[in-house]
């Protein structure tokens, strides 16, 4: 069965969302906006909402910012999804977090915790932020190198899970008769010393309901697979052709075994941005409606971003992109820069068509028609093993959430694609991910 | 017009509350248990919920421990207070939160979240932590001394307040027709390099609607006192004494000037443990049986961590504290010890007399009578300026809260001490606290 997932940018994916009248122009910070998009998800059987972060605003031109609101002021993710937990009831909930400027006990708290008071729904989407504003937050004048990221990530998932497993499933036994909470032996000390954290343990709540809250994450370079094969439970990922997508699915898949692990335990899920309309024609011209919203200025803002923070004022709009830029020298996602690079050269783009297409879609595959040709794009994806779902991005919410739901989703489960309701109680029950044992519980003893 | 806080110990403030059958048994994992709290509390007006907090479970004879599950395995109070405000609409939410082992940029966002998603009731109750085994969950083998502490604490404030303020309070125009959607001079970088913090902001999450979200502390130490006289809007306490409180709270607002702030911007409420009988006999067979299910092992436990950790077991139950005990030679809070020691001295009390006074209260006062027995002591200690408020902790919950909530409230309403609606829309505004200006914004600019 096929997995979605909605990505839920404050106003929505496109660039110019909040510029739409369809668009919760507060998105940031209108609590209630975030609850409907999660009901409407919900009633939609969404396997989970998958919210972004960083811990800075995006730095670049404020002149530029200032027309271009997404991720300069927005919840906490934790926060918001507890919020969110509250108020809904089956779906998963995944919020983002980096291990560069967490410590392992905060984050395995927090996420515990929102594991429990969502019943067993929450996911963490490790990341290992990717550029210097975060740094500079945090008492740091240069960003980690993207080895020591990667390095830290590691022993920072592999801390959070040691300190889930702090408490056995079965320790808390709450005897009246014996005076008795816990049983005195299931109560487990991590001591972790490594390379860049020590931590004792135990963790200070109970084992969550999943037993670990999913891991999910969305590097694609080489050491990001490398990190994915071994401890993430969902990839996100930018796909934009079947062939690349099929043959990043096989690739990530096979490191799995490396580390013990089924393939089935890993769900791949590219981001899919759907423009929807009744016709084909309706649909291009919403898209075209869209595009025609992007303000000059933000289109290049966000092609440097993409680009590790390339300033291309004062290049010709028209003409290509300076063959100056690769991915090697920046110390951002190499492999979002490829991706930008790639496409421009695929094409055979000027910067203006670069920015205008990336604008619409963040940099993931955009698809333009009705209902049916969604589901037939999504339906060939899944067929040929190339995905095992995807993450949703409307680009406009909530407005475009509302026609995904009402229309594709429908279609999907006619097509006995999508489930038509869920199968468990917790997110790894309805992603079909097995619950992990407690390294500390010895065999037969419960 | 008194404050009313509750300070919502898992099962409830008794030592032994977990055994009472008016206690909900899994309250630390059981996220409904707390929204009926506070549903509870709200409806009888109370100004805040307020969650103690600490990064690891407490340190001791796991023995002892696994019969004592207060503060063992609970939610982390940030997203279990926001998962509450989905739920609630009126009630104020204080959590606790280290400054010795979180970073300022992470604690600002999330309180700043947890302000957006209640619109306005969010509060921070600043702790230094006070134990080697947080310590030893964050990569240090040794405790920040109580100097460094204190010092890292009026720093992290200084921050974290300067980051709330990032944004100017107007900073979002939202226009479509121009298509800006901030005040590019709206946005504000912080710069701080410090002595233990260097942080550039700005935070990327819109300024809290309260302006801040309130400064709550606990330190009754003399540094303590001097960071509440700067910095807190909220000082919660242990006074067992009319006296005693009175001359706390004239001492502590009489440091305010200093800091060019008036008395009546911090409310100080320490904490009250009523034991409430519909007469005294039947009050006082209500504590004689709570007290009764204390268990030894606990009981000196707890008297162990109070002092600092100093080890009691082997010493005669039924003499006195060893005289080597002194609030000096702990890194615990030397204010906690103290107050111990002045209480087995005060009333010339066994081992075993003040852990079973010390279990029933958890070091606050205690009131044992009738409703309006604890009406009158209330209104007493209100009327001598001697507290602005009271942070109550009910014995077992949810039993207890329902029956003060039932009983001491509407006393405390007839006599026009306590509100019968709510006067504000934010915590702030209940509690009659001024709304911070933005440090940044220019006179007469908005």
């Amino acid at each position: 069965m096929m997995k979605l997932g909605g990505l839920f940018h404050p106003t929505g994916n496109h660039i110019a969302a909040w510029l739409s009248p369809d668009s919760q122009l507060d998105a940031g910070s209108n609590f209630q906006h975030y609850v409907k998009l999660a009901k409407t998800a919900e009633a939609a059987r969404f396997d989970l909402l998958f919210l972004a972060d960083a811990a800075a605003v995006r730095g670049g031109d404020l002149a530029a910012l200032s027309r271009w609101p997404q991720y300069m002021a927005y919840f906490e993710p934790t926060t918001l999804l507890a919020g969110i937990a509250a108020m809904t009831q089956h779906i998963g909930l995944v919020a983002t977090a980096t291990t560069s400027y967490n410590e392992p006990y905060n984050i395995a708290r927090r996420y515990a915790s929102l594991d429990h008071i969502s019943a067993g729904r929450a996911g963490w989407n490790v990341v290992t932020s990717s550029n210097l504003d975060e740094s500079m937050n945090f008492g740091r004048d240069e960003h980690f190198s993207h080895e020591t990221r990667y390095e830290r990530a590691r022993e920072f998932v592999g801390v959070v899970r040691g300190l889930w497993d702090s408490w056995e499933d079965d320790a808390f036994i709450r005897d009246r008769e014996s005076g008795v909470y816990f049983r005195p032996d299931s109560l487990h000390t991590l001591d972790h010393r490594g390379t860049h954290f020590s931590v004792r343990g135990p963790l200070n709540i109970a084992r969550p309901p999943q037993g670990h809250p999913v891991i999910a994450q969305a590097g694609s370079s080489n050491d990001g697979m490398e990190l994915a094969a071994e401890t993430a439970e969902i990839v996100f990922t930018a796909q934009h052709t079947l062939e690349k997508a099929k043959a990043f699915y096989d690739d990530l898949k096979s490191r799995m075994s490396r580390y013990g692990r089924q393939p089935e335990q890993l769900k791949i899920m590219p981001g899919l941005n759907p423009v929807i309309g009744s016709t084909r024609e309706e649909a291009k011209q919403r898209h075209a409606e869209l595009q025609a919203m992007i303000q000059p200025e933000v289109g290049l803002e966000l092609l440097s971003n993409a680009l590790g923070g390339f300033d291309l004022r004062g290049y010709d709009l028209d003409g290509p992109l300076p063959g100056t830029i690769s991915a090697e020298n920046t110390n951002t996602s190499k492999s979002t820069v490829q991706s930008v690079l790639d496409m421009a050269n695929r094409e055979n783009l000027t910067i203006r068509q670069l920015y205008q297409k990336m604008a619409g879609a963040r940099g993931q595959r955009t698809i333009i028609g009705t209902p049916v040709d969604i589901a037939d794009e999504m339906e060939a994806w899944f067929r040929a093993e190339a995905v095992d779902g995807f993450l949703v991005q409307p680009a406009v919410l909530p407005g475009d959430l509302d026609v995904f739901a009402a229309t594709v989703v429908p279609e999907l489960q006619r097509r006995g694609l999508f489930r038509t309701k869920y199968e468990g109680a917790t997110l790894r029950e309805n992603l079909g991910l097995t619950r992990p044992a407690n390294r500390f519980t010895k065999a037969g003893s419960q």
